[in-house]
């Protein structure tokens, strides 16, 4: 499939590079190209600067957000969750993204209390949510938001794999689609919520994520549910 | 040890039996012994009516929430959420729960939108905050809240015991004797998530929780921390 990976951040990159092992056609879009390409500092997690990871990745372009997701099938929304309906607006240039699977793995997180942060959208309204009213077109599909991007692509690296994901959406056939890539990172356990406002559910995990991250000494944890 | 169960519904009945059964001291806490006493329905989830209850339990007993609280080193807090600090208040009395162990299980849901019910407290702040804020004398450990009544009790009913409760507060001491508590329902995986604050995170998991038994089927699941 043609897929455009929103966001430049190690969540994007590991998805893109995935993705692109599974054999898809895949851009990673970022606001401005000439930023992003010039970039020479490790994040702030350590991770090398994307000029660096994109060269190692030659196969998968860099454009903006509306070259990336032109004539894409699928976009997936890897920008941080505060600035993610500015990333789709520009994605979705003069239209209005309609009939694109949006997979919308981001958390908006709200650092201005410090550490934890807290939610900047969150109980009686969700990030996804917000991306399908702005995009009515779009068939949105929350993914993913609940894990540390390493355990994303590659689930079977904590406990061969014996754990859960989410899906949360209002459009069947896109679910479906996205239950397909999640299967090529090596997913058997995917838990079809329902539609797109039981994302609030799996936004409002991430402060005990964070809990545990810290408690049990680092991002190497997941949710299994167990019935 | 001498411990009062706030809460007449499944919950508090759930707690008071296996907690009489681990042979502790337990009287059940209820606002009015008389209205409490003449229910003579099933409740709106088919459970006996709490007079049925009673007379299967005659070692149990039953008083106001200051007489079953006067005197008990463990207080459940097995009310309503939203009617918790309240309840709270009564058990108190004139004095302020000083030293005593409260155990908050309780999740404050608002039903004030239908089903299904969003959080009357979320995101910056926490029931379990709350409590320990009104009554900073007591020790608050807030656990449980994460699933079913009947799980509570008896995790070894649902995949043999294998998943994972969380205790929050900010006296060691405390939790390690809800630990105790714990592992006498049979509880192996009990994760320390830090302060009351980290309540938050466990009252956040209910959307979640809510959403899977819905679209699993039912009550009878579970999270395991897999790391």
């Amino acid at each position: 499939m043609r897929i455009a990976v929103l966001g430049t951040g190690a969540v994007g990159c590991t998805l893109a590079a995935a993705l692109a092992a599974s054999g898809h056609d895949v851009t990673v879009g970022t606001r401005d190209v000439s930023a992003t390409m010039a970039r020479s500092q490790p994040d702030r997690f350590g991770n090398p600067p994307f000029p660096a990871w994109a060269e190692d990745h030659d196969a998968i372009g860099v454009a903006t957000f509306a070259e990336a997701a032109d004539g894409a099938e699928v976009v997936v929304n890897a920008t941080g969750g505060t600035a993610s309906l500015d990333a789709l607006a520009a994605a979705a240039g003069d239209g209005e993204l309609a009939d694109v699977i949006v997979v919308d793995v981001a958390n908006a997180l709200d650092f201005g209390s410090g550490w934890p942060p807290s939610l900047a959208i969150a109980n009686t309204d969700s990030l996804g949510e917000q991306i399908q009213r702005r995009f009515p077109r779009a068939r949105v599909v929350k993914s993913l938001n609940t894990m540390n991007a390493a355990v994303m692509v590659d689930p079977g690296s904590i406990a061969g794999g014996d754990h859960t994901v989410f899906v949360s959406g209002d459009d069947a056939d896109a679910k479906a689609t996205v239950g397909d890539l999640l299967r090529e990172f090596g997913w058997t356990d995917i838990v079809d919520l329902g539609g797109i406002a039981t994302a609030r559910g799996v936004e409002m995990v991430l402060p005990l994520w964070l809990s545990l991250t810290s408690t049990l000494g680092g991002p190497a944890i997941q949710f299994k549910v167990v019935r």
